[in-house]
């Protein structure tokens, strides 16, 4: 049901939001005596209809009976016209403000500056209801157009009032039945904010129902069957035995293959229901069209989970769906939760629990736990993570796969409650339900580092085809990951880069950052990139320069960024770092460190004393340039000692920005 | 001398340039006359100041005599009014255009919409002077307001009418001496422009004469000296002749030390001036305070070029400075010519040449030249890329240094005109003389790729304190890359990546791309990769599609981005890629292709007849993903046969978009 504007008014008023009052006219003379009891100026609206701009039905700047006169004939002739609204005319600045009913996240609202500003350069920012007077406060300082609003030729917006009509305007979308709203123009002054046109519709709004179910068996199961095992080495089911005894993996395991006895020195059962003990996870590895029958077998035999990594479901069109549809049948009447279809599945590093059908060279532990919805993650994926940042540790790694059951937000929660993990990482094509996630995301106290893809009509086209799975609008995603403080990333190498500084190194208390190059022209781009992640050089304490002073030659100047290179060519490698480190870190000017540090033919690279860096509590990110295999020696003796290190300045200062960033906001929202 | 409003208008007409007339009235009575005649509404303005809106001089739609009167009124009162200037007011979309002569890159205009967009928003657009069309075009487009232009709510801007105007302010600007211009507002409408307001300073341009003098032999001397070779091992001194030696330097190489007879075979003199044949060039490592001392030694030996790799000078202030001004001094009134100091200098694989301290293990020889203003460019930096690039072959690397003799045009000029060199890659902090660049480089028929640092107030100030440049403002270089169409980059890696695919492969003829991928999510992140560096996905033909149909199982959809993982689960890995390439390359709706490979434990990836696809003449990008040593085997396997490897797909994107775009822009302006 639409509301019109009398009737939308009616109901904004009832949340203490204050509309203009307009006055409905029937006859020219009418009008003209409101049009002078109000005061002029005035603006003229026909009556009765919803979208009047369209059709030239709002006439502003009035000014004297005569333009009265002229606009109200021009109104009243407007097909479908029960009238002319007379309202005084406020002087302000225009506002949009709007709700909306989004089909995986739920109501949301968006603000912006009127006309051009939301219609043409689409200036917008947009919370998910309901929000808080942060939420609030940022929506408010996120448009390109803020300015504006702090005064631009002698007009100027109460921004706390503004907050408060937001505030407002949550409430309502919350309590009422709402699934659209559009209050338009809404005038900001230095008295407040006067909505002087709405539209509202009303409506069901979507519901958001959703289970946080016990998954954490999925991490440490008392036994395990691979059915569609293989003696045949190489093939997934082959593989999948192999790397449950890799990884060391103590409870029982179960092959489930008809044709053979053993398979890697375990017994073999024709069927799961011929194995002796209760079965806790069952690692599906057949063909997509039999994986229905062996769910029945799997729900007679009483198993609580499965992992399918067999692929050939919906993200191959409607036959395959057809399959997963049944087997998620099964699974709701027996009580049994479903990891995938078209996954690697799960590993956890403490146990050696691995349901990938890859073989992966060593994973090391740590306290990273990663989930994405990629099929080969467990595979290739890991491979490459696992070679190139041989200091990354892990605990979980899960990759989600066409996730018809067990969803994201199910396994964000487990994750946020496992000891075992200090960071989140996750990979997001699309979900199921925005809004579950959105609500386990927004209470976390952990980090929660999200690259979300299908983010384009490109994107999301390919996204549909593959997991099936809709994209969703990139600009809702976009405000979730601030209100939720999330941090957001655009490739799997930001991803393991900032969970990596996360994983190994502390927060920052501020935004504060002391660099040191060995080279003049990275102190520039360090100082570019420190100011494009929104981070500060720190102003450097008279005593910190001065005991820097006694390793620099006397004509070299002391700057943040500090070119340690003529102190280097004097006293030799070693001594200059140390004091510099030393001297920056005992700071209280200085939140934050990144040291650059090089190594070459002539050059064996500086070695802190790991120890005392981590004393000092402040996070200390390294960088390493020269040849190849000095740089990766250098950073698996860094990173083996919990100090990052990244392959250039640029690439540090980054990831530094952003872990800021979530530790400013994080902070913020604690306290 | 200021141009007040009347007079500045005259000039504009002079131009062709249409502005809106105003009658200066000095009475109520003749305003109301003039106001009648010229007929309501219309603008009345107070005459005979300059900065009329900062004090209240300006009223906008006045609609009757009343508020004539009322205007007239206000107007008269303001200090300084000569009387009130009655203008009839335009409808139309204010725009404003503007000039100014900035101290790097002389004159410049800029564009953009009136008020709010250009002075809170700043969305403007800019170009040196003098623009050609394709620039104003370019200008218009540019801006995010644009649409505004094609029309809202009833109002529409004539776009050519605004090229024209643009045009005409250019000619304007350069013939007359003009250095600062402000056209505010213009109004826009469907029948044209028409400037309503104008203030003109006149003066004197900057001028920015200068020399492209011949620098060629500082790559291919007949003979060489070292002043300052040392016989201790690892000193700057002795790795110079070391280096000389390693990289085959056949011409005759001098070292120059009063305290040795020879170093590394070769025979020792006290001074330059004992050395028997002439010498091209001298490369200079003995303290800056002696450098003077050595020009002049120099000077007397009738050398043609030093490279002065010292440092201690103007980087360091003012006492290091006094050296310089010296050095330069002896080179101007000697006639030879300084690369640096401060810097490793230069080096031409063919020739061997080579002036850097640092020693260098080796570097292939190729196609790409680089210039790079930082000290350790032919150090820890080459290092670096030999061996993380084992694919990439250089012809000429040059560090600048300081520049305080030859400058980063005349690098360029001599680049742009060498054979060998096919791509040009450029780090710059500042320059001596923008225009020059500007003017070397927009004639460029090679693509140019520009790193410029320096772009944050922090890093200008890190800037000047490292090299003496000034950064300047890098609104005014981001435009002259655009119009200059250089490939403008934001990290060393980026630079590297692009030079390599522009070294190795051919431009494409357009911006349709098409990508396998052997993951779902793959083809996901790819496709909003695609989207987001400016590229368009392909649709593949239908012959395309049958053929790749033949190696594809009958229920997997065929799609670009192409999912390859099931075609290579039937059939291996061999076949799918190379009916996939080979159908793709054929497609005449497809410019240029990314393929995306593994490796790992299992598979041993695809390696394709390298010359069969060199004959499509269209560029392909390879990725490849997995374990580190795979990976690097497969790089150097693909970049030995000319087709570069990316690490992943997103960044194979982004560097084929911006080749794209360049490529796009090099035809257009070619044609």
């Amino acid at each position: 049901m639409l509301l019109i504007e009398e009737e939308a008014k009616e109901l904004l008023e009832k949340y203490g939001i204050i509309t203009v009052k307009g006055y409905v006219c029937e006859s020219e003379e009418k009008a003209i005596g409101i049009a002078k009891e109000i005061g002029f100026p005035v603006v003229m609206k026909v009556h009765g209809i919803v979208h009047k701009s369209d059709v030239g039905g709002v006439i502003l700047d009035i000014r004297n009976e005569e333009e009265v006169k002229n606009a109200f004939r021009k109104l009243i002739k407007i097909e479908g016209a029960k009238g002319v609204n007379v309202q005084p005319m406020i002087s302000g600045i225009e506002l949009i403000i709007g709700s909306a009913d989004n089909e995986q996240f739920g109501s949301y609202i968006i603000f912006g500056l009127g006309g051009i500003f939301t219609e043409i350069l689409r200036d917008i920012s947009l919370r998910l209801v309901p929000i808080s007077r942060r939420d609030a406060e940022d929506m408010i300082r996120e448009i390109r157009g803020y300015k504006i609003l702090e005064g631009y030729r002698g007009i100027k917006a109460n921004v706390e009032a503004i907050v408060e009509l937001l505030l407002k305007v949550s409430e309502l979308v919350e309590k009422e039945e709402i699934v659209e709203m559009d209050l338009n123009p809404v005038f900001a002054n230095e008295k407040g904010c006067f909505v002087a046109d709405a539209r509202i519709l009303i409506g069901k709004k979507r519901i958001f129902d959703f289970e946080k179910r016990e998954i954490s068996f999925f991490f440490n199961p008392k036994s395990v069957a691979v059915i569609g095992a293989s003696r045949s080495i190489g093939k997934p089911g082959n593989n999948i035995v192999w790397n449950l005894k890799k990884y060391g993996f103590k409870e029982n395991i179960y092959p489930v293959n008809p044709n053979a006895r053993e398979i890697h020195g375990f017994k073999c059962y024709p069927s799961i229901k011929d194995v002796p003990e209760d079965v806790d996870v069952a690692i599906i590895a057949v063909p997509a069209k039999i994986v229905p029958e062996i769910m029945k077998d799997c729900a007679d035999k009483g198993v609580k989970g499965v992992v399918v990594v067999s692929s050939g479901f919906s993200e191959e069109g409607e036959k395959g769906a057809i399959f997963e549809r049944e087997m998620l049948k099964i699974a709701k009447s027996s009580g049994i939760l479903i990891f995938g279809p078209n996954t690697t599945g799960v590993m956890n590093t403490e146990t050696g629990f691995i349901t990938s059908f890859a073989p992966l060279r060593s994973v090391k532990m740590g306290n990273i736990s990663i989930v994405a919805q990629t099929g080969l993650f467990l595979g290739v994926m890991m491979e490459s993570i696992a070679s190139n940042e041989p200091g990354i540790g892990f605990s979980k790694l899960i990759g989600m796969g066409n996730k018809i059951d067990v969803q994201d937000h199910e396994v964000l929660e487990y994750l946020l409650r496992d000891e075992k993990t200090k960071v989140v990482g996750m990979y997001i094509e699309g979900f199921r339900n925005g809004r579950a996630f959105f609500q386990v995301a927004r209470n976390s106290s952990k980090p929660i580092v999200v690259f979300k893809s299908g983010r384009s009509e490109y994107g999301k086209k390919a996204a549909m085809s593959h997991t099936a799975s809709i994209g969703g609008n990139d600009e809702i995603f976009d405000s979730l990951c601030k209100q939720a403080n999330l941090i957001r990333v655009f490739s799997f190498d930001e991803l393991l880069n900032i969970t990596k500084a996360l994983s190994m190194q502390p927060l920052p208390l501020g935004d504060k950052v002391a660099v040191i190059h060995y080279t003049g022209s990275g102190c520039v781009q360090s100082a570019d990139a420190v100011n494009f992640s929104g981070l500060k050089l720190a102003n450097l304490s008279k005593m910190t320069k001065e005991r820097i002073r006694d390793v620099t030659p006397e004509w070299h100047a002391i700057n943040n960024p500090l070119d340690i290179w003529p102190m280097v060519e004097y006293h030799g490698m070693e001594k200059p770092y140390e004091v510099a480190i030393d001297a920056m870190l005992r700071d209280e000017n200085v939140d934050s460190l990144v040291v650059v540090l090089w190594s070459s033919v002539l050059w064996k690279s500086y070695v802190p004393d790991f120890g005392e860096l981590r004393n000092f509590v402040k996070p200390v990110y390294f960088v390493a340039e020269g040849p190849r295999e000095e740089v990766y020696a250098l950073k698996m003796e860094y990173e083996t000692n919990g100090f990052p290190l990244y392959p250039n300045a640029i690439a540090a200062i980054e990831v530094l920005g952003k872990v800021t960033n979530f530790a400013m906001r994080y902070d913020r929202r604690r306290s």
